[in-house]
This record gives structure tokens, C-alpha cells and sequence, in this order.
């Protein structure tokens, strides 16, 4: 094992994120000592209890304090006024990034914070269980997955060094600007998300088809969609509330699409909707090239997907 | 082993639900022969090849002649065509049933083609993978799983024995009359699928956002769709198509909600996507508590969910 890549890191909430980092870290050797801060008393209590980091602080500018590299991860909606706390404590020359799903707004709330001669490197890990807590992370939640890293002129050796540590990790690591990065995110996670969490309240609000229906024969398809809609409601709140613009966007060619399938469906045009389901076939494959999935078929009994931002 | 539920069966289409259901039948010794027939000359070949069934008729009614119980396991809009087919073939004291995953529709085409002395038993197994053709099949593909028997009046002691064969080939067998069940299957079922198409090309179709970028990040949420969106485009035509109505209500239903989510978004109002969120949390524990799914968290790389109809 080599020499650690930062002497301290500090991570700020200690949920399944900020828990999958410290296991990995761990398993990696990628940090001389690990602190963390959760401002749940309840959280601080677990994770002393696991041991989950090094030191529990009773504060976040304590864990941060003396520290090279210090990790955000709270919600979206609460980074700026983290951001804020610790910054007085920060020592010169360290790194503060994040695991935000959204980049703009998380810039646009921290940056204004970060003391001259520390560095800022947004980064947001593709990864993610509908699980949250101190106790549902995992060594290898990052292992093949993407990291994106957001440096927008920040300092290339500092970004060098995070996008080594992402790699220690596990993940693989890109650039991309915040603008981009939001879009992309809005696609492929924060519009599907929405509409999980949308066609699971229906199912719920119908009178006709009771609860115990519902979750009875959920195997045929809904499934996917409950599994998705169980991710933790803070996180997801702020993620729509910060990425409100790009989301909308997508919903709303969303909408579009929807009404032009249910007019085919209403009209009978059985040759649009077939072609339709020909194309979106193609996709599929392209992720199971790509190895972000697998084509083993599944019949309902594993569990082992979705919930990720 | 016991003595088999049914001496010949046959089955009329060869795709994942027929070919699971052959696996099946011999695992638990259910039928004496099984002879199968599909349109396609090259899935007659490869069923050949394969021994997916005892023996591979020319002709549907071949392979209906003598059958104790015949199997319509072909799209929905292809049944009526298919049992007046056989109907002249079909041997006093038979039964008739079919897996479509639309039962009304099918009961109108497919009823008025049975003969007197013949009992026709419709049924749905609530099973499927993203997979299709004779050989996606398995034999573990209908175990813990449910399926809907729509009797309507149907000779009791046929449907019992039809139920008593679901029950050896691995399902959970449930009544249910045919409108209720297009209802709870536009629930759980047909409009998720249509969410999940759209969704797939929704993302295709935005050009600011590459393919190759959508399906490196696809692990962010969006991968559980594009899984639903590869089921066979055929049978989802067809479902959508003569489950027009109860589609077409939830698709209302779930346009109206996610208006009323967006609106939050744009206004900010995040009280209120929190409540929705939360509320959506109960019913996944729900299904992992009526065995339908497991706990285990995901991180992305199993892919074993999905596109079940």
C-alpha cells in the first residue's frame, strides 16, 4: 500500500456517501486519519458505536480543523451554511470538495466561502442505494462507477490529487463543467427520479386498487420504480429544488413525449408506438456495452438496483 | 413425483413465458407431452434445436390437436386469430388458456371461437425479464410469483386444475375479474412501462446531451428504465392497444400529479415534495415486506431487475 494521499480527510455528514468513503478510504489506505461530523446526535452516536471514522467531532469546523481534505456531504440545501462554519478553520493549501448531485447551485452556495489559498473542487460520485445512514455504506458503493469532477479553474494540482483519491476509491473519474454536469444529471437521474416518485404516489392516491394490490403485484414492472422512490427525501427535495431549471426542462420534453404516446395509444397507432419501443431497445444494449449493467435477466427476487442520484 | 396435472399440453407461441413454462412443467412433472408451435420458422428451428419441447408442430392446430390444455402465449392482438385457429381442432373437455397481460381484450377476441364442451380459463403470470425468445426461458421464472386466473365463470373444476398447475409451476395463484385486473395492471404494470419508454426517448432525442454520455451515467437512476424499456416491442404494442382505457386513466392520473410536482419545483415549495417523498418510502417497505423484492442495497453493476409485464 502507498503513502496516504491526504494526511486528514474530514467528512461532513456521515450518511451512506460519506460512510462508503471512509470504508473505501480504509480499504485504499488513502488517508492518514479520518474525521467526521454529523449533526444528528443520534448519527455521532452510531458512528463512534462502528467506528465508522477515526474521530467523531462534536462540531463541523472541529472535524475540519487541521484538515487537507474536507468532503461536503450534506444536502444540497445545507452545504452554504456548512460552508460557512468551517471556513475560518480551514488550514491554507487544503482541498474542499463535495458529493453533491447538483453543481451549480452547490458553487453558487459554497464558493463565495472558501478562504483565499484553499482550493475548491466540486465532485459529484455516480453512485448511490436507496438506503441512507451511518450504517448503509459499503467499500465498494464507487468501484466502476463515474465520478465527475467540476474544477471550473480551480487549481490543477489539487484537482489532480482529488481525482487520484476518486480513483482510490474505486471510481473512475471525468471532467465537466457545472452547466453540463446539471443537464446531464437531469436526465439521467433527476427527471427518472421524479417520475418514480410520481407514479408511486399515484398507485397509493387510487382508491380502486388497494395498497396491498399494489405492492402484491408490483414484480410486473412497478417495482423498479418503488425502489427508486424509497432515496432519502431530504437529499432529493434539495437535489430538484437547486436543479430546478434543467429538471424542468427535461420534464417538460418529458410531458411532450408522454402526450404524443398517449394519442398514439388513444388514436390506435400501433406502427408509432412499435417503433418507438424498437428504438429505446438500442439503449438498453448500449449500457450493457458499456458496463454499466449486466444482461443477466432478472425475475424479481435479487433487489439489487436503483435509488442512486 | 406425481402423476402429471395434464396429459398433453401445448403451447401457442415460444417465447420467454411459453419456454419458461416448458422448463417449467418438466421440473415438476406436470404435463405428459408437450408439443409447442410459433409462427416464425426460425423459432420453430431453434426450439427444435434446443428441446424446449417434445415436439414442434407445423401448425398451431397441430399442435392444439388432442392437448389437454392449450396455451396462447403469443402477443395480445395476435389470440383471436390464433384460437380460431385451433377451435375446429380442439378436443372435448380441453382447456383454454393464454398469458396475455390483458385480459378483457382477450376474453373479446379470444371467447367467441371456443367451441361448447371446451373450457376456456384466462390467465396472467406475472413474471417476465427484459429478454425474449425461445431461448430466454428458465424454469425458475414464475417461483414466488403471481398469477391471475380470470375465470368468469369458467367450469370450476377446469379452473381449479388450472390453478393447481400454476401452483406446480412455481406461482401464487389469485382470482380476479378481468376488468379489475386491467385496472391493478395499468397500476403496477402497463403505464410504467409507457413512463419508462418515454423516459428512454426523452433522452435519446436531447442533443446537448450525447448518447454515449446518457449511457455512461445511465447507473444514476436511468438504467432502471432503460431495463423496462428493452421488453419486447411487440407484446407492449399490443398491451397498449387493448388496455386502452385503464392505460389511459393512469396516464391521466399520473400527468395530473406530476404537474402538481413540477409546480412545486418552479415555486420553490419544498415542503411539500418532501411530504410527497416521504409517503413513497412506506409503500417500497411495503413490497420488500410482502416478499416481492429484498432489502439488499444496489450499487449498480447486479442488472437483475425488470421488464416484466
Amino acid at each position: 500500500m502507498s503513502a496516504p494521499i491526504y494526511d486528514k480527510v474530514a467528512l461532513i455528514g456521515l450518511g451512506l456517501i460519506a460512510g462508503s468513503m471512509a470504508h473505501a478510504m480504509r480499504r485504499g489506505g488513502l488517508a492518514g486519519t479520518i474525521s467526521g461530523f454529523a449533526r444528528s446526535a443520534e448519527t455521532r452516536g452510531t458512528a463512534r458505536e462502528i467506528g465508522l471514522v477515526d474521530e467523531v467531532a462534536e462540531t463541523a469546523a472541529e472535524a475540519a480543523e487541521g484538515a487537507d481534505l474536507v468532503i461536503l456531504a450534506v444536502p444540497v440545501g445545507a452545504m452554504g451554511a456548512v460552508a460557512a462554519e468551517i471556513a475560518p478553520v480551514l488550514k491554507p493549501g487544503a482541498t474542499v470538495s463535495d458529493v453533491g448531485s447538483v453543481k451549480q447551485a452547490v458553487i453558487a452556495a459554497v464558493g463565495p466561502h472558501i478562504p483565499d489559498g484553499v482550493h475548491f473542487v466540486p465532485a459529484h460520485p455516480l453512485a448511490g442505494t436507496e438506503h441512507s445512514g451511518p450504517r448503509a455504506g459499503f467499500a465498494e458503493l464507487f468501484d466502476n462507477r463515474w465520478t465527475i469532477l467540476v474544477p471550473e479553474g480551480a487549481d490543477r494540482a489539487a484537482a489532480a490529487r482529488l481525482e487520484r483519491f476518486w480513483t482510490g476509491l474505486g471510481a473512475n473519474v471525468e471532467e465537466m463543467d457545472a452547466a453540463h454536469h446539471d443537464l446531464v444529471l437531469a436526465v439521467t437521474s433527476h427527471a427518472p427520479h421524479l417520475i418514480a416518485y410520481t407514479m408511486v404516489g399515484v398507485a397509493d392516491d387510487l382508491s380502486r386498487v388497494t395498497d396491498s394490490e399494489v405492492i402484491k403485484f408490483s414484480a410486473a414492472g412497478f417495482r423498479d420504480f418503488t425502489r427508486i422512490a424509497a432515496s432519502d427525501p431530504t437529499m432529493w427535495r434539495d437535489v430538484f429544488l437547486t436543479n430546478k431549471e434543467a429538471t424542468l426542462e427535461i420534464l417538460g420534453r418529458f410531458t411532450e413525449e408522454l402526450f404524443a404516446l398517449q394519442r398514439a395509444i388513444r388514436t390506435g397507432d400501433g406502427e408509432q408506438l412499435f417503433d418507438y419501443f424498437t428504438r429505446t431497445r438500442a439503449i438498453r444494449r448500449g449500457i450493457i456495452d458499456a458496463g454499466q449493467d449486466t444482461a443477466a435477466p432478472d425475475f424479481g427476487r435479487s433487489g439489487r438496483t436503483g435509488g442512486q442520484k
